[in-house]
This record gives C-alpha cells, structure tokens and sequence, in this order.
C-alpha cells in the first residue's frame, strides 16, 4: 500500500473511531493484507489502535500481531481476556505463538499455555535464547521417511496443508527422526507417484543446531540460497526450520540494530517505543561520549597555557576533532562489516592495514595541503586579527596544522582498523566499537597530537 | 565453511600456487560449494585467485562469478578470452550475465553479446537502470495458460526444470502475456491432474514493474512474504521475476551501504576495491567534514576575544561538538530508519517531534547534571589552575555550561528528527544527510549556542 493511501487510510480511521463508528473503520480495514493492516495500527494513536484491534476477528488479529512491534503488541495484549488471547495464539504458528508468548506477564504465560493447541511445541520453543536458530524456527514441518513413495510423500503434504502452509521442501528422516536429506515440492512434482522418497532425495543438505547464533543460520542460508533451513538437535534429530521470511526479518533486524549502534543507540529503537525505554537505548552512549569529551576537555585545559599564548590555536580543534572522528569511522566501518560476513580477515590483516594507511595518505595529504590553502587564505584576509590572536607566523601556523592533519589522519586511520580486529579476537561483538566509542578515542589522541606539535613547532616562534 | 578452516585452505592454496602446483591446487578446491570458493578467491592475493580461476571448468567458474563482488569480477575477467567468456557467460542465468556483462569493456561487450545462447534476454536485462526491479530481475520463469491443465502445466515445468531451476511459483499469462495469477509448485502437486489452472490459480498477484526501484520491489516481497515477485512491463505483460535469493543480496548491499554512508563513505566500499576507488568514495566526505570543522573554526575564531579573556571555556569545546554530534546522530538515525521503511511518519511529524524533544529534555538534563557536577569536581581538585585561566567562577561557570549542554542537546534533537524529513519531502535520500552533514551543522551550532551564552552569562563576572 502506498504511503499517500495509506496516511489517507489512518486519518479516515482516526476520524471513525474518534467519533464511535468502531463498524464503520472494521468495515474499513477488512480486506487488507495482515501486514499493510499493521503498519496502520502502529502508526494510528495508541488508544484508537486498541480500539480497533480488539474489534478484529481472532485468526486475523493474531495474523496482524506477528508482524508488529514489540511495545505495540504488549500494550495490545494488556487488556486482552485469556479466552481470546487462548484464541489469538492457536491462529498462529508455533514460532510465532512464541515470541507472542514471550511478550507476555509470567502470570498470564501461565495461565494461557495449558490451553493451547501446540503447547508442548511453544512451550518448546520458548526455553531457546531469542537470538539463536532454536529462537527463529518454526516447528511446523513436514517429515517423511525414505521408504516411503512420492505418492505417500504427497498424502503427508496434503495432511498438513492448512498448518504447513509455506512449504518448498519436505524433510526425510529415520526412524529415530536423524535428518536424511531433502526433498523440493518441484522435485516431488516431477518424479514418478511410484518413485522412493529415499531413491529421489537429495543427501548434502545444511543443517543448523538449535544453539547456532540467529545471525550465522541467516548467513548459511544466503550463502547457499536456502528457502528453508534445518535446525536439529545435538543428535542430528530434526527439531525445527528456519523459513527465508523469518531469515530476512533477522537479516533486516540486524541491520537496523548495527545501524543504530553506530549511531549511538543500543536495545533496538522501534518507532513505537515509549519515551522512558528510547532514553534507556541513548543516554548510556551519551554519558559514555560525555565522560569522553570531558577527558578530550583535560587535555584542551592541560594546554590552555599554550592557548592563552596563542588562542588562535582553539580554533582549530573542530578540524582536528570532526578530521580525527570521520577518517576513524571511515575505516573502522569496513572492518566491521567484514568480520560481520564471516571474512577471514584474520589472515590478511597485514594487507588490510597496509591498503587503510596507504588511503590515509592520499587522503590525509589533500587535505592537509586544503588546510594550509584555508589558513594562508583567512591570513590573507584578516592579518590584523590573527596576529592579535597569537597568528603572526601565518605560514609556520599553516604548516603545523596540516602537519598535524596528515598525523592525526595517518593515527585515526590505524586505530580505526585495530581496534575492531582486536574487539573481535576477544570475542566482544566489533559493531559496538563503532560510532561513539571510536570517534571518542581519536578525539583525544588527535588533539594530544595537535597541541603537542603546536606547542613544539609553532609557539615558540609566535 | 567456518573461518578457521578457510584460513587454513587458503594458507594452503597459496603454498600450492607459489610453487607452481595448480592441479594440485584445483584438486583441493574441487567439490566445494561455488559460494564458499568465491569467498576463498576473494581472500587470496589477487594474482593466485587469476591463476586458480583460469583453471576452473566453465560452468563451476561461471557459478562463481556470480558470486564475487564487482573489483574482483573486472580483474579475472581481465585476460579471459572471447571463447571462455562465451561458455562462462551461458552458464549462468540471464540476471547474472547481465550483471557480469554490465562490468566488461564496451568492445568485449559487442564480441560477446552476439554469441551468447540467451543473447535477446542478456541484451534486454541489459538496459534496465541497475537499481531498479528490472535490473534485478530474471527472465527465467514458467508461465502457462489459465485453460491448461494441471498435468500440461506440469510438462512445462519438466522442460524447463534445467534452466529454471529454484521454482516455487509458476506464473499465468493471458494470449498477450498478461498477467492474470500464480499457482504454487505446493498446489500443483496437491491439485487433481486433469484440473484447470484458470481454477486452482491465485489471483491476487503482487506485481511491479521494471522501473520500480529496487528497494521498493524487495520491501514488497517482505512485507507479504513472497518468495518470487512478478516483473511486468506498462501494459501489465510479464517479463520476469525477482526470486527470494537475490531479495536478500539486495537487502544486505543497502544495509551496508546505508552503514557506510553513516560513516561518511559513499560508492559502496567493497573489501577487494583498489586504493584508487576506496579513496574516490571517502575523500568527499572528509573534504566536506572538513569544510564545515573550518566553519565551526571560524566561529571559534570570532570568539577568540572570549576565549583570550578566559581559556578555560577552550575545554568545553569537545563536550558541546561531541554531544551536539551524538544526540542529532540518534536522533535522525530513528528517522532515516523510518523513512526508508515507508512508515508514513508525514502524517504524525508532530508526535515524533514531541516525543524527540521529549527524550531530549531528560537526557539534556541529566547529562548537565553530570557535567556541572564534573566542573566542580575539577574545580575543588585544582583550584589554582582554574582561577588563573579565567575559571574563577567555578558554580556560575559549571551553571553556564551545563545549561549550554541541555539547550544543544534539545537543538541538535530538532535538527536531526527535522533535516532527513525535509529532504525526504524534497525528493533527496536522507540517508545521505546522516553522518558527517549533521554532525557538522549541529557542531557549529552547537558551539554558537555555547559561546553566546558563555559571552553573556559568564564573561561579565570572570
């Protein structure tokens, strides 16, 4: 749905239910696709999206609160009855159910998973960590065994039509349900009803265990353009798949939470989220770049004789700081997207290096040689005030901060490199390096380096 | 493959191929997954991955050509001859040999088009904008007709089982190739032999055409879970689909380049690029970063009076840059992540903005908080120092720059939540106004809010 359509849908909606008409906005939104219907609810004012939904028929709504976000969903279900919310879960898919249940007071857990269908599976599923392939599979599946013909193979699907409903593979597994191998819907199609399942099946298939990170089952099925992963247990038994839907919304996921780490934002941000968790996300990064900049602020004031002598100087500690941070994020990016894609940096780190310093000089080159341009230029234009200011030796000035340029560039280029290989070796995630943290080192590194330069090469000759 | 093993594989590749052993060298990489060589390839030093891929059959070498990034691809094809360009080149699916083709010289282009196998469908890939569903989509598919039978539809998917070869979907057409529906592999097989497929047929297709963009194309398919999205042309004809596998590449490829672009990269820095093209894509933004640090310079600079009279507030310069940078970061962070997944924030800029503004004014006030309390801190443990540099003050002087702190932080909020909206409404990526853009137009604000009221509150009573 467009997003024209759609911001005329909510105000149409707002409008409904502000004034009552709860039948009027269902007939409104029924026919909509369960995810065009979401993104209407989350961004509708809270108290009309729970008016709404509790207005919704239960296969749909349960249909609709898979796909939002987790502070929507909860206050959803803050109100809901057990009854319905028994009903909202059997609507939906094991894995699905799950998550729902998660979001969950313990109290109402309790209560309600004895009366689903699935419990034993959603119960099952729940005691996997979120952030592992146990987490993000499904337990609806279809697994046949080897002995058995296409034709009884295809009874198995049909038995499973309405539970298994996206399905592009069927598993085979032995007796003690140890997966076997795979085969495709398009293979079944086309072999012979008579043929063994065993005889058409294929051998080499990729399996996961319940406990393999979410991030490297996702990466294993892009790899090899998987639509549906095995998870089995630490016996080989069959437990679970991992669907390309549920794999893309992980991949999608992780790019938005490495997106905002390196923007200074931990607890994944969702747009909906309440003003207390989104400072909960910030104000730690923020305290952090603070406690930062105030040591970059020791350093200015362990100078500030030298300013006082030459207060000039000052102004160019937003060039050394804004340089120092955007060449260190710069290269600290690609070597956190590359051990994120499993590359084996590792073994070539001394090539990395060498190819981030050697970009750093070209860089750190043009740009000290624009400084110095910049410094003679404003000399050039307001003598009077520079020499008041400690400036009299407008080309010596020039030359110490392009210098001090191309160091603090060279410098930031190799912290920004090392620091996340080194995070990485001691198995701390490398995307929290990032951002804030980074920029905050290279800041007092290259302001020690400016004004020690300064102090050495230019005051005495002020 | 895990990293440890790769890193061992490619010590003994490069052992194999430094000592001239290339059939031994084929031997040890025969076998493996082509997605799994190509990142070996991409990992070995560039001369051993030519002389290892030069050996590799047609086929197995064209599967892993579709897999290796852009600088890598140009430089084994470099010395390829006309007649293996060829056999590669009909080995892959149109999609891919369109992409591969798009990276050859033009002259090698018209020597090859020509004896391609799929030369009309290559050719007709070709001119679609790289970005759009066109430029991602396959000519590959199965269409049959509403009046054929299950089991003739059936035959058609048999005849092109080996060109076709990930199928989930098969497509309907009218006489003119117009669309009409789908029938999934699942319900062909569950379906009666002798059924029409005008009867079993889905008829409520997603669709885009060749111009929609990329993003676009791939968000549709995540939001109804489409495992192949239909391409048509204006006249609503079917010309390809986009499949599931290359969704997720295009998905991964704007994550990363959206990351990169925070860090003030653009050009998607690919790991394998050359010195010349890493520089092309940072140095802009570091010229820019830096034009705008000179900027915030020039501000220091008309304070220097200020400053001459109390080098103290020097110190506080990173404290307001840095927190003016992270807190607008963070906040358009939440609004570039919104406004690239569509949500129709327009409709309720107001309650965003209010709710910025919200989380602004507690963590503004708990960071000035923090910061007053450092002042007086470092005030009570060196008291001489700071008297002398114009801190004699130190209560008014910790009051002057905690209430700066929370002003910039409330600024720097609106700044960030209101640009990418803006240059959304003007047609602009705001992705590209993260980063460097906003950290410098909050910086010089910043530190114009700092030094006015320092100039204001301050001064008169040093």
């Amino acid at each position: 749905m467009p997003a024209a359509l759609q911001g005329a849908l909510l105000e149409e909606l707002t409008d409904l239910l502000d004034s009552g008409r709860l039948d009027s906005a269902l007939a409104r939104v029924e026919g909509l696709h369960h995810a065009d219907l979401a993104r209407v609810l989350s961004n509708l004012p809270r108290a009309d999206a729970e008016t709404l939904f509790v207005g919704l028929d239960a296969p749909f709504a349960a249909e609709v609160l898979a796909e939002i976000d987790d502070a929507l969903c909860e206050a959803l279900l803050e109100d809901v009855g057990q009854e319905r919310l028994t009903r909202l879960l059997n609507a939906l898919d094991s894995d699905d159910a799950a998550d729902v249940m998660a979001r969950l007071p313990q109290p109402m857990q309790s209560l309600v998973l004895p009366r689903l269908q699935d419990a034993e599976a959603v119960k099952g599923l729940m005691k996997y960590d979120e952030e592992t392939a146990g987490g993000i599979m499904a337990k609806e599946l279809v697994a046949v065994s080897p002995a058995w013909t296409i034709s009884e193979a295809t009874e198995e699907v049909r038995r499973n039509r309405e539970t298994v409903e996206e399905l592009y593979v069927i598993f085979v597994v032995d007796d003690d349900r140890r997966l076997e191998g795979f085969v495709s819907i398009k293979r079944m199609l086309l072999s012979p009803s008579d043929a063994l399942i065993g005889d058409v099946m294929e051998r080499n298939v990729h399996t996961v265990t319940t406990s393999t990170d979410q991030e490297e089952a996702v990466r294993i099925m892009e790899r090899y353009d998987l639509i549906s992963l095995a998870v089995v247990d630490e016996q080989h038994r069959l437990v679970g798949r991992v669907t390309i839907d549920d794999a893309v919304d992980v991949i999608r996921e992780e790019a938005e939470e490495d997106y905002q780490r390196l923007s200074g934002i931990t607890g994944d941000e969702e747009p909906s989220a309440s003003v207390g968790r989104i400072t909960r996300g910030r104000l730690p990064w923020l305290m952090l770049g603070m406690a930062g900049a105030a040591f970059a602020g020791t350093v200015i004031g362990y100078f500030e004789e030298t300013i006082r002598q030459a207060s000039i100087l000052a102004a160019f500690i937003p060039v050394v700081m804004a340089m120092a941070g955007n060449a260190g994020i710069q290269s600290s990016a690609i070597m956190v997207q590359g051990l994120a894609s499993g590359n084996p940096w590792s073994s070539n780190i001394l090539r990395r290096l060498s190819k981030e310093v050697l970009v750093a000089t070209i860089n750190g080159t043009a740009l000290a040689l624009v400084l110095a341009l910049i410094v003679v230029l404003v000399f050039m234009l307001g003598a009077d005030f520079l020499s008041e200011s400690g400036g009299a030796q407008p080309v010596r000035l020039a030359a110490t901060a392009a210098l001090s340029l191309f160091v603090v560039i060279l410098i930031a280029a190799a912290v920004g490199t090392t620091i996340p290989l080194v995070l990485h070796r001691a198995g701390i995630d490398p995307a929290l390096a990032t951002g804030p943290f980074i920029t905050t080192s290279n800041d007092i590194i290259g302001l020690v380096v400016f004004f020690v330069l300064a102090a050495t090469l230019y005051l005495p000759f002020v």
